[in-house]
């Protein structure tokens, strides 16, 4: 992988990755969209005991623009401003224009409440040049590629000292909210463990405790030995359905072996990775045959200093649909209680995907 | 209030409530609408540490059927079914034809998690028997009475060996996936303490065993010497945005002293609660002078058997829109790591609310 860092106009970073050398002669764009100044802060939430981020200056950020204005299109033309230099590089990861969380964050006001700067990093993760392509799509080279950006800024961030957990992700589709049709995701720094990998952590730390071994790896061999919600499986990687799945076509993947993140796993398990990744988001698009919606989230260890035997690192799918044409709505029970009600049973679903047939070559 | 229960042809129980005596005349409709045999179970979670609730059968449940098939409209013609008989009553509660969780519920199958029978129940509320009114425009005399079933479920429910905890829903708008556009709530009753209350009540019992008073009454009291967020105050009832909102129109309403429950607050308070309720809604419905959809629910004590001191009746709303026209979609940050980011303010958000003129009588 070779990477080359440059600084937009306003000072915010700007990450170039690719399979090739980078030509010297790239430059940053000379005219990059505008932001407000970005000052974040976060309250705390007593009952829920969570923090909650509060960035106005989001309030007015890009939605849905006329494919002309993609300012993840590459240009540099000054008539049209781009987040992206012309060139020849495969994938590019800035710092968001409206970012949540900051380095540069300070606000801090007097409320009844705690509060704090929303310290940490809000980047963008553009998978490639090519507007019409999505993540499936792509060769598997570059999904390999893209898997060692997230290693690399998952290793990166999380030296920072405001950095406690690096968490790739992409909303993709109208459906989750997505505001920009080119294939991208993000990655948030959050300057605190957030809610749910520290419960997801806390249960795997107590079952390395009690059993001497990774919680999610016993599962993982317990769903292949079951085999019927399987969707991927090599030596080094695995898709499936889990058994607990709250969404009709959850699907996740990871690597057999308790790799803590993305910059800790082996070459092959990331080709590995690559490969189940590929198969999983062309099985989603063939299924109806149109773009399949999803909200994806990358859960690894934190970046909090400590050590995290317990971490294991895996990809998780929270597809909107249930059936063609309805959405599973988030409301009642899972907003008010955090009780998911499922519709369907994860076997049924995984036989659906399974009996999608896909070519990775 | 007056009630009767009368039973469906199916075996599902129907209650009617009134402020007037219900005439003995009134019974079941004749000709239900059919649901198939309900026995959800649940699986648990052993990453997140929660239950998973399936029931395949709510996967062909009634959505939005044209007015004529309204199965909340009273109807006695065998040839148009309904869940509601003719007479004279002001509310109706009856056995979800489609239910998640059931006391009828067996299912237990073997699987790689743990399982267990989705026992509980799940209750519809008719507002009224007007489709076309809603449950801000009604009566206060009528809203009062909704938050005594309210009190009456949560007590007749939480007696029985199988609920643990009793959550008064609305699910309001195509926004957040209503299937029926009659004004209605719901009550699921949980074999469990759902994690969100959970949370809450954890968050409590050790604010109360540290200081000796209620975090909620604490905070309440926090926000009326603020004031920029208090929409509606009185000596028993209060009406807030939380300093800590994670979604832009989130409301809070709560009686000022901590009862633990519906069941449990003076006909003063009810009185002074439906007045902030009331009051909540019409602003809603006023501020963009179209029906502003949101997900309401009611925070109480658990049924577990245990005592509560900690715990203090609260309806929290969760509207969808950040704006005009603009969802806050539930995406990455929210659903991967349980981080909210909100666009606004609270104060700012409030100030709008507080701005629209609503008249109670």
């Amino acid at each position: 992988m070779y990477t080359r860092t440059l600084s937009k106009p306003d000072g915010r970073s700007l990450r170039l990755y690719s399979r090739r050398p980078i030509p010297e002669t790239i430059s940053s764009p000379p005219t990059a969209p505008q932001g407000a100044g970005a000052n974040s802060y976060l309250r705390w939430h007593p009952l829920r005991r969570e923090w909650v981020a509060y960035a106005q200056h989001r309030q007015d950020r890009t939605f849905l623009p006329p494919a002309e204005h993609n300012p993840l299109a590459p240009s540099n033309d000054p008539k049209r401003p781009s987040e992206l230099p012309v060139g020849d590089y495969d994938v590019a990861v800035f710092d968001n224009l409206f970012p949540t969380f900051s380095t540069h964050a300070t606000a801090q006001p007097d409320e009844i409440v705690e509060t704090r700067p929303a310290k940490g990093a809000c980047e963008v993760v553009v998978f490639t040049q090519d507007p019409s392509q999505s993540l499936g799509r792509l060769p598997l080279a570059q999904i390999e590629l893209i898997l060692e950006v997230w290693g690399e800024r998952y290793a990166d961030l999380g030296r920072r000292d405001d950095v406690q957990y690096v968490m790739p992700f992409e909303n993709r589709g109208v459906e989750v909210g997505v505001t920009l049709h080119h294939p991208h995701g993000q990655i948030y720094a959050y300057p605190f463990v957030p809610p749910v990998p520290a419960t997801e952590l806390a249960a795997q730390l107590e079952y390395k405790q009690q059993h001497g071994c990774g919680l999610l790896e016993h599962l993982l061999a317990d769903e292949v030995k079951d085999g019927r919600r399987v969707l991927y499986l090599s030596d080094e990687a695995i898709a499936l359905v889990p058994v607990c799945a709250r969404y009709a076509y959850e699907v996740w993947i990871a690597p057999r072996r308790a790799a803590p993140s993305f910059a800790d796993v082996t070459a092959a398990e990331r080709a590995e990775i690559a490969r189940a990744l590929k198969t999983i988001l062309l099985k989603f698009d063939r299924m109806w045959d149109k773009p399949f919606p999803y909200v994806m989230v990358v859960h690894q260890a934190p970046t909090d200093g400590r050590d995290h035997p317990e971490a294991h690192v895996h990809i998780e799918f929270y597809p909107p649909y249930r059936m063609p044409g309805r959405l599973k709505y988030i409301a009642g029970s899972e907003l008010g209680a955090g009780a998911f009600t499922a519709d369907t049973l994860p076997e049924a679903k995984a036989a659906e995907l399974r009996a999608v047939e896909v070519s990775l070559e």
